[in-house]
């Protein structure tokens, strides 16, 4: 027994925090009972779908577990189910309390932004702490019993394979309804946004919480866990042989500790007036975590007793650095204020096709700047553990660990938008009045500003996350080097290279079949329910909801399948260093196109919006319409395809990483 | 002197017969005055637009010349210059033919479809031999002069740095004007293509022959002359000290001659009858050449002696049916009468958003069978050759000199597009009647049949000539490994990932911001010019060619020097093995995005055309408006950026080639 304790007791401590922060938010009033039913209707089709979401995870991550138990062992199979049980508890949690505090927002929003704005946030804190609760005793435990860092891989296996598939999923569920909604309901029938006649504003409204909650919160826990465990994995590997050497395996778990503490006195930073930009707040409480987390970090490396401690700290501190500038400089190419968006918005005075166009090149030259800071990240904290007399890669590990830790304060300010974005939704089904409304609006524009940054920690921490994974592949079936001149490990980069477009191609086109299906749907309704668009009779919303569910399942097999399957054959076909080629191939094109995706998404939103603030003509002109166009193409960019890619790449890194040493050495060929 | 006699003959040869060609296309009829006045036009803006480019590429090349005067010797400095000049004279007489041509094919499409194909063929084929022609003499006698295939190498950076200005000047260029035309003619004031009231028609024809044609020759010549280059070198590096050494060296210029006549010979069985598809016409003789050209390779290995004669002739023979397989599947993705396209054009009824998801979600999955094709062509020539005991690196160059041995054909059949595209726009303005504009229809339809396998061919090879080039640049510079595990390549992999989406970025923000110029510019035209719309009054046409001319120049600076610059860069401050990822980096996206760009704006293209047929309500119906804001996006994909991107990668892999012992070993850093 040793300083795994702390992690165990910071676990459970947040997960107190949790429990507390879901009862505080339970008590709020539950508004009005129009709000209350479109509340309930919500709530019923995210349990649905997540019910079916996960009976049919269940079924594959049963054959997965048994697939385990063969070749690998009862230990990593356990591990395995128990990964992927955390992780859909973490997003059901998340989902549970999300798809209940948006009444309660749009309820509180009527005594003005002061008394709705913590409703929103604590909401999201209990999906934040109870994830990261779960993620640190669920590790730990595995740890303690098995005494093995490869078998907390097979954990961290576990909840990747789920987070693949609750991302990918939600992300078509979410946007299936969402196109569907606005193509017609916006295009055709001039409705706004959330009009309750639309019989796709309860899918849409579904949609947000199983993607943007659900999902989200099953991804980032992937992430979280993924970069504790090839801290892990690397300390294993490179100082299990050492005095202190069980020092860099606990490690993360003690960083993880402080975390909780951190994102626990961050929150104290989270608050706003009644004229301020809430937005800002919740900026605060990353700086607030990210300065307190940096402190605790000092202190632990010392604690430890490493005979280097200074070598462990400034690796770390290099992520959580990285991860500021990461989301400050994206951001540049999103924000309304700024000249991407506001260029793109006015090429809508020609029509969609330049919005498209020019969203598309701000999209790629956004890559630029957070390529380069994810470079920087990894070169400082590479040579900067070199020079205290670490391993380089275990220095890049751990400035994963270090943008990742805060996740307690990043995750509760992700779920806040979904959940403000939703109270909108019910205080205009509830009918309420232009103020209210108008504070609901300015909840939602502030969660889009606490995003940039978090989004800026998502992307550097999963790409440091999945290099560290790189390393740790390495490390486990013995590579020795990985030689771009030799045909094995180019056509690895190459096939490699070809798996997150063609994963963002089958989940984008998913989404573009169930929108048709969607759009045909809702026409029907119009057309055939008497007095729909009047307001005098009810749409049948539970169809809609259906139709989303349905195809979200249906269409995730095959990219689904892909994912596991890739890799293995690759490793068992071409070998080992083909298989190492695969996966810098498909880290190189996934963050590529993940960076591509959201931001453009993100800034055709904006450019839309843009319009809507009244430029170019306002909402109704041609304008607009243009830049809906660009907003709806944004859409499975920026909510499916884009955010899935970094868990794909970690779950296709986790698959060699776990079967490698077993596939590559019955290999057909050894490129 | 020794076998490179037989290359400069064929050179001499392949001269010869495009003058041929050349004598043959002036004596054809030049239409009525109409359309001599048309064709004037055009002669004159592409005149103008070439001259100033070339005064401003003169300029830089000069400038380049000197640097490397300086740091490398005059040898290579006048190598560099005759490349560039090679290279601009190449693409000079194909455009001064192309303009003469159209109004030739025109006034022959009124005698009919058998009469009309010869003279746009024919004038197609003097690019294609005065292409070939140029390359071989010229590559032969720099290397009989200087006896140094690293000299050589001076002479393909020289036609690669012309070729990637000329290629993206002209993408930009004919986009501006294509854009401006459609958005404006097109949609707001419903005229039809090429109608002669809309003030950009002309400048969008001038576009089509310097970008298309001019463009599209200079990058085609930087491709086969790169190819040759890269076996000559690694000829000279790995079997100069063997006694049949000077044999692998001038191997490829043997090939070539072998192209030349194999190409002749192919050009008797492209032939068509009235009744029949001319595009049928255009592959049987890409194929009968494919075929002459495999059995004089044969001949050829055993003539020069080769202790493994085989071991020559099979990687260079899986490059050529890589090369067809490679055209034949992508095929799929953007023919008119497959799936995608059609499946594309129904998702217009719902409004362009779909339109634009579902064209890009295809152009995504159609990097997957490129890909593999190339990966196949690359191992099994790496593996047959190291079979035969050859060098596996030596053995992938030759795939790729295999494929592009056939240029003259290739060039013939892919400049006939763009003439024939310009006969139909020389016969709207001639005011010809319905069925001679039919002929220039249908023969418009064959050039695109046949762009698909040429297309494969210009992919895969260029994929396949820089992986040799880059085995080229690790053999000159000495790199013993490249190890993905090292910091310092995986720094140059993400570095080298983001150019080619920057590059695209930049060009295609210039179309945006040129079209919006254009935009501006036709509708002042049509506001200020009494009876230009009625057709009583001429519009100014020379302002549009201006603006498309002034702003694809100033556009080109920065992309431009950001080629240049950039490995420069690296190799400077990060060392030759962070070079050699960069170069790896900037080879995987370059391929993918060029194949998505390129394919995702053809299928586009091709929706629009199936809609036009009559299908979803024809033109004029709101799916036709919504395939139209396809078309728009997909032109600078496929035109612009898509396209340039192959001699972006071929440029910087040649600088890195060039410049790379010099610059890495002063290099600040050694990661």
């Amino acid at each position: 027994m040793g300083w795994e304790i702390v992690s165990l007791v910071f676990g459970a401590i947040s997960i107190g925090i949790a429990a507390y922060f879901f009862a505080w938010t339970m008590k709020q009033t539950n508004g009005n009972p129009v709000m209350e039913e479109f509340s309930k209707a919500v709530q019923e089709g995210a349990a649905a779908y997540l019910k079916r979401l996960f009976q049919a995870l269940g079924l594959l991550a049963g054959i997965i577990a048994i697939i385990i138990l063969v070749t690998l062992g009862w230990q990593k199979a356990v591990a395995y189910l128990a990964g992927a049980a955390c992780s859909a508890s973490a997003g059901y949690v998340g989902m549970y309390i999300a798809t209940r505090a948006n009444a309660r927002v749009a309820w509180a929003a009527r005594q003005g932004l002061k008394k709705a704005f913590p409703v929103g946030f604590n909401a999201g804190a209990v999906m934040g702490f109870a994830m990261v609760g779960v993620a640190l005793i669920g590790m730990t435990l595995i740890y303690m019993i098995f005494g093995s860092p490869d078998v907390v891989l097979g954990f961290s296996f576990g909840a990747s394979s789920l987070a693949l598939l609750a991302k990918a999923g939600g992300g078509i569920y979410t946007k299936t309804a969402d196109i569907g909604a606005d193509l017609v309901g916006k295009v055709e029938f001039n409705l706004a946004e959330d009009d309750p006649r639309n019989p796709a504003v309860i899918a849409d409204n579904v949609g947000d919480n199983v993607g943007d909650v659900a999902g989200m919160g099953a991804d980032i826990f992937d992430s979280y866990v993924a970069s504790v465990v090839a801290v892990m994995v690397l300390g294993y590997e490179l100082y299990s042989k050492q005095a202190d050497g069980v020092n860099f395996v606990v490690l993360p778990l003690v960083l993880g500790a402080a975390g909780v503490l951190s994102s626990l006195i961050g929150m104290l930073f989270v608050r706003t007036g009644e004229g301020n930009d809430p937005g800002r707040g919740l900026n605060m409480g990353t700086y607030a975590t990210t300065a307190v987390f940096a402190l605790l970090t000092l202190g632990i490396v010392f604690m430890l007793g490493f005979d280097q401690p200074m070598g462990i700290f400034w690796p770390t501190f290099a992520g959580l650095v990285a991860g500021i500038i990461i989301g400050v400089t994206s951001d540049k190419f999103t924000d309304i204020d700024q000249q991407a968006v506001q260029h793109t918005a006015n090429s809508a005075n020609t029509g969609p096709a330049l919005v498209i166009l020019d969203g598309f090149s701000y999209g790629l030259l956004s890559i630029v700047p957070s390529i380069l800071g994810i470079c920087v990240a990894m070169v400082a904290s590479w040579f900067l553990a070199e020079h205290f007399g670490l391993a380089g890669t275990y220095g890049v590990s751990l400035a994963a660990v270090g943008m990742l830790s805060i996740t307690g304060m990043v995750v509760a300010s992700d779920a806040y938008g979904p959940i403000v974005d939703n109270a909108k939704g019910c205080a205009e089904a509830g009918h309420e009045n232009e103020e209210t409304i108008a504070v609901c609006d300015r909840l939602d524009a502030a969660g889009n500003t606490a995003k940039a940054i978090t989004k800026g920690f998502a992307i550097g921490a999963a790409a440091l996350t999945v290099l560290a994974l790189f390393a740790a592949y390495a490390e486990t079936v013995d590579v020795n080097v990985l030689d771009l001149k030799t045909p094995g490990v180019v056509v690895g980069l190459f096939l490699g290279a070809i798996m997150p477009p063609l994963f963002s191609a089958l989940t984008i086109l998913s989404v573009s079949r169930n929108a048709f299906s969607m759009v045909a749907e809702i026409r029907r309704q119009f057309r055939e329910i008497p007095g729909l668009l009047e307001g005098k009779a009810k749409p049948d919303s539970k169809r809609c909801v259906d139709i989303a569910a349905r195809g979200a399942l249906k269409e995730l097999i095959i990219p689904g399948l892909l994912a596991f399957i890739a890799p293995i054959l690759v490793g068992l076909v071409l070998g080992k260093n083909a298989l190492g080629g695969f996966l810098a191939g498909s880290i190189v094109t996934g963050i590529v196109f993940a960076l591509l995706m959201a931001n453009a998404g993100g800034l055709w939103d904006n450019a839309k919006k843009f319009i809507e603030d009244g430029a170019h003509g306002g909402k109704g002109s041609e304008a607009h319409k243009a830049a809906v166009v660009g907003d709806t193409v944004g859409d499975p960019f920026k909510d499916t395809a884009g955010p899935s890619l970094n868990t794909l790449i970690t779950v296709m890194s986790l698959v060699a990483t776990v079967f490698g040493p077993a596939i590559t050495s019955i290999a057909l060929l050894s490129l």
